[in-house]
């Protein structure tokens, strides 16, 4: 059975007011926590570090919409076959886009999706990076910027498509699970 | 001619006092101010959250020493073939290991290395992790426990190892350059 | 726009009474006639082999539950990314289970799944027969044996892989679009 | 010792009069009863299935030669390292090319051999196909149609190179031995 | 029209009598003078180099018997499909075994054949070390050990799997074109 | 403890007055013997076999200089991880382009170095080379023609990075050890 959120036994730290307000948004926004907030909750440096990094590549200002960002996320972690991240990230694209089947090709494979040029030089460069990344070349950035993309856009999609080659590794490594709920999220 | 830190020209940022201060006291503390950070230091809200997971994963306290850390980092670089975490903690290995015949094993093949059977578990995870995330189930994390490894401990060598694969792949996508300095220390 | 069913130009035949009457029946047990039915359509010849080697795997009679059948197409389809396969096969799991996560986690990544030793022991050798079928060896069908499985079901089993080995391919050769309704259902 | 067609032991089946004449056939006119149909014997309806589908595309109308679609059955089958249909086609493309040499350069590697364009386009389409299906896009049906390919020759392409990525993993798991008679065939 | 012994042009050199008389010895012995020696003849100091290797490894004393060394040899060769080292080394597995089959499975797959546990120990650990050489560990050697190999054997096997990495790298950079006769050799 | 040149254990042969006298001579122009002929020492023929292919592709007369022959010899070892040759080469890098920090590029990761288009091609020619041997084909060659080399130019490139796929191999089979001396070298 596997009714934990890891495959780990942490000792779950007190949590700080700060914490417990951030939760309860949340909780009021999403409907839920999502578990990779409780999975680092055992300690509240390494649960800040991660959230100020998550927050800022996926909420702040960027070139990029929020739904690329998700659309990112989604296509990196098809490659490497990451439940956690797919789950929470494919409902997150099927939300933002108002399209179900969307997000469910993006988590199938974003080759088969219809895509403006623009995005797929975004993906084709996301996937390329995460597939082989010593194999990134100045022809791939140039190809970001023939397609429309500005140096900051370019590193929006490289951090973001990094974030997700470590968030992917960091589900995999500890059999993080995702909330029930996103499943049946925006169907 | 290659004399920018990145490929991307981006705006830098007017940089606030505590800005000046932390690169005051890296340039105090190692001689230099990474590149990494000055490549981060056009948005100030970015740095920050890069460098608190760094600080906590690469400084914090752990069951993993310093050099246990930095070797991670170097093994999962170097099947990436990111050259500037190669050269950035490959120096970081040779000076806290106080050999650098041993640094420079560990960027080229740590499987070359005299290692304890507990540091071996460790970079074979590490390495699993980082070639085939997907694959990682059950009986990788009880190899770690039977290393002598905490739950915690495995959550840091995940976490450690994640970490480097985002920042393997920042580096790659905007050509990041390592500080000159790097080639020379602790040989 | 992707409104074809796949993206080959292929003159459509003129369907015989047989046809007509097996997508009737299709519409009716189905509520659609599969995407995939009406791609082969244009040669009855074409159609007529494809079909009756399905409905055998798949609906005939095997030692092999059919739920463990259509497991074996979403774990197979996952790897090769096969977008149509997903679709209409992660929907029967999810029908086949009653447990629309139990589907999407197929999809996603079936090493997440909580599975039997028989599953599981099921689910590798499909995997290893679709990403390096020459170096399955004597062991890979004792492993199979040790999880109860007969010979009969090793054939069961080592057919249906290899089917949506080829389904996988003609999908993705030609751009085939799953019917829209797989999305939404049994959700 | 090898002596049997295939590791599993299955029941074999009473042969109906229309199996054992087919059977007959294949005698007089191959001069064997290739292993492949008297593994399937044990069920009819599973013979019947396998031998349909491969009669239609290899021996049916096409606009490609029967040279050719066995050209794609040995480049295929040289990827995925399948012993019993490199024998078997390979001896298929020995006869129907009149020409030894071309037989085995096929098996070895086909980029060796002396090709057309077409034929080079089609090969290098069937590999991909086999390698690495959810990559082909758009711009590989394009440079068949460019090759000269109609829709139609590519449906078939691509069906038989599914195919032999269903063959060869049958022949894998169960480990099939082809007919001795083939090494000798056409030399 | 591929009639040249490679794709290179380059200048002949002018045979000296040591050379003139060892063609004429491969001519007596083997009905031909190899292709591989005629490319390498443009520069006598290289042809030597490579012969001097070449029997040494293939003819010299050695725990090995010749036909273990041809099957490295194919083996190896099949990994990295040149067409070459196919041709002339299977025509020589062919005629060690005296089974023209054997020389025809270690071309398609070697793990077809029916190997003793020493053959199979010998080309494993051939194989892994020309597909992942930087995984080979303490383990394997041991391995090698188990079945029966001395430490002078182990040197044997990977000189010979390495020299043939580097032989069909040779041979595939040059199309390196073998002699006809070898495809009806043996047969 | 890693004391031993190689993991195997084989006799020493007496030294010829020849080898002692060629041992001297390393010794003095290096300051070293380098531990691969101390490896190869238990056997003359061998030795002598090496010796003469690697003194005649690193030191005779080429199109490429001495320096572009040890890049090569780098790029490829960095592929294969090989411990012994990036060490032992790596140096050799250093010392003749006067430059320690390309070393350490070449070492870590080719592509992050600044070359010259000709290097670069000369440099995606060995590599591709050593990754896909199989996949080389006429515009590959036609690559380093466009690139100014000629037809001689492209044997040394072929058989350099040929040579050093076998090296690393052989390196990588027996563990074998680069002389501490490496490590300091032209720092």
């Amino acid at each position: 059975m596997k009714d934990k959120i890891t495959a780990l036994d942490l000792a779950p730290a007190e949590l700080s007011e700060a914490t417990k307000a951030y939760f309860a948004k949340c909780e009021e926004k999403l409907g839920i926590v999502p578990n990779v907030l409780l999975a680092y909750a055992f300690d509240e440096t390494k649960l800040r570090a991660f959230t100020d990094m998550y927050n800022d590549l996926m909420l702040g200002q960027s070139g990029l919409s929020k739904l690329e960002r998700e659309m990112i996320a989604v296509a990196v972690s098809s490659i490497n076959h990451c439940y956690y991240c797919l789950a929470a990230h494919g409902a997150a694209v099927r939300q933002l886009s108002g399209d179900p089947a969307f997000g469910e090709i993006m988590v199938m494979n974003f080759r088969a999706a219809d895509l403006s040029a623009r995005q797929k030089a975004m993906l084709e460069f996301a996937v390329k990076l995460t597939e082989q990344p010593d194999k990134i070349v100045k022809a791939d950035r140039a190809a970001l910027r023939q397609a429309g993309f500005s140096d900051r856009d370019i590193w929006d999609i490289a951090s973001t498509a990094a974030f997700f080659n470590m968030s992917n590794r960091v589900a995999a490594a500890i059999d993080m699970r995702p909330n029930d709920e996103y499943h049946a999220m925006a169907r």
